[in-house]
């Protein structure tokens, strides 16, 4: 990541002492700048709950440091970075404390000549949104609004279903454009979520492939080993359906199906993905029950370890309904994939975890050409999001030392298999994003609302029909209705 | 190699002493025994020209299986196999000794069971195919002649151009039927070489981009480092472009360019060579000059050593015309291939050694479209046919860590450079295709015909043409020349 573009700024962190701030958003910063990717004139200021003083802060943020960043953290980088970051502590909603802050920010844009550019950064639950935006308003904190400056950054959840996803917009857009809001999709930030465009466009030999005549369905999966953890509170209102497919699922959706932009720039990407939302099949109660797959993991063993049953989790009801699976299959109605049936999956406390986009072509010839092609393996080309990075490749060849049996070539590229360099986190990359003003890795509002459209008709329909939870042990491969819904098909669920 | 369809049978070699005997059949039937891949009745009859009995000749064959066979010989399969072997000492055009042959090949006939089937193997120079064909027909050791029965293999080179090879297959097809004939190309008893029909129709996603609306160029490459060696003499009269372009490239060019055969059996594979063949554009004696190139190597340094030139290699002139490099240009003027050229390229005392053919793909886009696509690499597919054996693709990706920077991934199979597994050697392939009666791996007589026709061009041209010889270093990669040829079409040599 380089320093072009790189504007003066100020990083203003609502829930400066939570999780985010402390597990991403500063090793994050600690990165960028050994990088050299921070600009020169820059502060963070941390707003949070605990009464502490700014050296007590550093003290725990350094702490968090050595948990979080990979490599060994270095005294002359951290000195730098120690030396721009302040500590407010105060209630989000003590309108008075804003005056406060505005002095605050004032000061230090002055001390570091940050230019009056504010990137306001809500690491706090939605509740909060819409209380910050309308104090900081309020306080003459956003004043010049310019079109580009100050920035606002949202985390996820962004509402819990559309109407309270439009409410929560509502309240931000009275205040920022389009333009200023950078929504969070944190899987956007990933390395190979962002290579897949330049995978799909910059060859010549994937894109004439890529479409119902030569695939046969992608699977986009997303597994986990871990269960809920201390996350009960806000895992019982979520689910896996809103967790998960709502935003990052349909993400890489949108990414693998869409259409070639018309140019590589922001709009003309969102407005692609767009298409992809607005080619969703809609689903009737029929499909739901036919397409759509819940569970919820039972006790079980997760590596070697005895692990809990979901409903003994902390916070979590102990008659819970709230899925930590699901799984299902849409269909895209258009002319490039009519007929191609995507499937999704994603679920906690299963057997692995990995996530992948695994595309699977059709056989070459029907069988009648040659008897040598009956029960050949398909063609499977992967991409491999986390932990793994990279692309893996599956075709048919002669069997060595055979006349003409064929068998399976697999060819795996792993570009963070190697020791010598750590990708680079999510948040890096969005954290830069936002400060070069670059929207491309973020959620523009009509994807949002598209998204919670297909979801809704989800949760809606389960929400009429009652579910028969625990129906997977932790630490097996998710329900067996899962792998139904691919049997049926004739199909199984891969993962490479 | 399974046994399947193992008949039982008599191998009789012509040419027992010689280099090829030695060096590559006993070994091939070494290992084919060590796999159980050898008929149980089943005895090889060979006849040479040192005057020894029975036991110095399986000594001499003892000791170069110690050097030729990759794994370390056991004395069980050793022992097997030397109670088949015979030996027999007579000059090939001494028409009495095939009576005395008659009666020897009857009684191990009887004694071992195999029931007149015989395979006579002709390891030796071309001059004698046609008076030891003769010769067998007269002492009557055809009969019965039916379909399959008795076989011919016959080394090349098949002639010197069309004239005698036509001369020369008059000789064989008097006497054996084309179903007879299993004329040696070994390249085609190569792994990668066999797979090329696996991997170009077994697989969808290869077959929809291997045309002319994709590929760009197709590189065939064959380097060596060798020198001339001990065959001055034939090499002198045969030079790279008949020793081989003739064969093997045309061969590969063959496999690579086909259109799908309708089934897999032999006529219909060979069918679809032919075509290839009768498609290529005719050259003229202006195609010639822009599109041929020759040469000849001088002294150089190869692998460390200091090398003699061709020309002081022994029994070569010290003036010699003859060509030890040859790299072309050719048109393949049909609907799949119209506009795409193939480059052919094969030399020795090169700096390096390798069999590949390499697909260059176009480029994405019109670099109109993106500014990100400008200057990116192709995409490239290549089969490695030897040493390395397997595929390398490769294609273009998001550099690590980077915005937009797009960068070649590297992907690589390769089926024979793990240590426990031995790629069976081309001749195994082949001596076990002429024991099943699969013709699939020899060349058609049409085949050798339109391959002459093709080479002959350009030696007629080259005869009439002074050249300045030599022309590259040893131990160089060619002559400027044959750069030259693909910088004019904004092009380079390939090597993966």
């Amino acid at each position: 990541m380089k320093r072009n573009n790189l504007e003066s700024c100020q990083i203003v962190i609502f829930g400066g002492t939570g999780d985010l701030t402390h597990r991403k958003l500063m090793p994050a910063f600690y990165n960028l700048l050994a990088k050299g990717s921070l600009p020169n004139n820059f502060s963070i200021i941390s707003i949070g709950k605990g009464n502490k003083d700014r050296q007590d802060y550093l003290d725990d943020i350094y702490q968090s440091l050595q948990k979080f960043v990979n490599d060994k953290l270095q005294d002359e980088f951290w000195n730098s970075l120690k030396e721009k970051i302040y500590y407010e502590n105060f209630d989000f909603e003590d309108k008075k404390r804003y005056q406060n802050l505005k002095e605050e920010l004032e000061r230090l844009d002055n001390e570091y000549q940050t230019h009056n550019k504010r990137i306001f950064y809500l690491a706090v639950p939605p509740r909060y949104f819409g209380i910050i935006v309308d104090n900081l308003e309020e306080a003459s904190l956003l004043n010049p609004l310019e079109p580009s400056w100050p920035r606002v950054v949202i985390e996820k959840p962004f509402g819990y279903d559309l109407e309270s996803a439009k409410r929560l917009n509502k309240q931000i857009t009275k205040v920022f454009p389009e333009e200023n809001i950078y929504r969070i999709d944190h899987y956007l930030g990933k390395e190979m979520l962002q290579s897949m465009m330049m995978i799909r466009f910059a060859n010549l030999v994937f894109e004439p492939v890529w479409n119902n005549k030569y695939i046969d369905n992608i699977q986009i999966i997303s597994n986990e080993t871990v269960g809920v953890g201390k996350r009960g509170r806000y895992y019982e209102k979520s689910g896996a359906l809103r967790d998960m497919v709502q935003n990052h699922m349909l993400q890489i959706l949108a990414l693998t199906a869409m259409e070639p932009p018309t140019d590589m720039k922001t709009e003309s990407v969102r407005d692609e993905k767009i298409k992809v939302f607005k080619s969703l099949a809609n689903f009737d109660s029929k499909m739901i029950a036919d397409y759509v797959v819940r569970g919820q993991y039972d006790t079980g063993t997760v590596d070697n370890e005895e692990v809990i049953a979901y409903r003994d989790e902390d916070d979590v009801a102990a008659d819970s309904k709230t899925e930590t699976f699901v799984a299902l299959k849409l269909l895209i109605n258009n002319m490039r994939w009519s007929g191609v049936p995507f499937y999704i999956k994603t679920g906690k406390r299963l057997n692995e975890k990995f996530t992948e986009v695994i595309i699977e072509f059709k056989s070459s010839f029907h069988p009648s050409y040659s008897k040598r092609f009956i029960d050949l393996k398909p063609n499977l080309l992967a991409i491999k999001i986390q932990p793994d990075e990279g692309v893996y490749f599956q075709f048919n060849a002669k069997e060595l030392d055979s006349k003409e049996n064929i068998v399976p070539v697999k060819m795996n590229f792993c570009q963070n298999c190697g020791i010598e360099i750590n990708s680079p986190e999510a948040y890096e990359r969005l954290m830069h994003s936002v400060m070069i003003g670059d929207q491309t890795l973020f959620t523009r509002w009509d994807e949002v609302e598209y998204s919670w459209k297909f979801v809704d008709q989800i949760s809606e329909a389960w929400t009429k029909k009652d579910v028969n939870f625990p129906n997977y042990q932790a630490g097996s491969d998710g329900p067996q209705a899962a792998h139904d819904l691919l049997a049926k098909d004739e199909l199984k669920w891969w993962g490479v």
